[in-house]
């Protein structure tokens, strides 16, 4: 079974956690994650190959934002919700907060 | 005499202000800005090479972060405070309040 390694929170640095945010998919995991909680790999791929999804959680878990665990044959990420709140603080309701410029524009008309 | 240009801040996207925020250098020139106010580039570059230091300042101004403005020879760096707390709220507390991991380290020892 694959194990997965987990930075602790007090060792990610800030640019590592403002680059994993850097991409929009990746956002938009972390967006995900925020809102409705743990999810398998399946629920958050939407049909993207299989290598590009790899990169992205490892991405996002080398930056301290996901653990993901093993449970059976599925790969449960978990937004590290609390630990992230200590360490930056307001960084998840800033996430949840922004808009896509496109979003903006749609909300204005 | 060298004119800059700046996106409406409505445009920018997250993930774009995200990426400027994860190199070091710039996340310093970020924090430097929000705690001193406009500096001129000499103010900030601490001897870098002026190339690297051009290359900074634009992907600062892409991301919406710093306005320059020419004053005679002098190019002078602003953070778009204002704006940024509309467009993104929390996000230049967040960057004040973001310590690198060493300084957990100095701060707990």
């Amino acid at each position: 079974m694959e194990r997965y390694s987990h930075p602790s929170i007090d060792t990610v640095e800030p640019s590592a956690v403002f680059h994993a945010l850097s991409d929009p998919l990746r956002l938009d995991i972390v967006r995900t994650l925020a809102r409705r909680g743990p999810l398998n790999c399946a629920a958050l791929s939407c049909d993207r190959p299989r290598s590009t999804m790899s990169h992205h959680f490892r991405v996002l878990r080398e930056a301290g934002l996901v653990r993901t665990t093993t449970q059976g044959t599925e790969h449960i990420n978990t937004l590290r919700k609390d630990e992230l709140e200590r360490r930056f603080p307001g960084l998840i309701a800033l996430v949840l907060d922004t808009h896509a410029s496109s979003e903006l524009t749609q909300k204005a008309s």
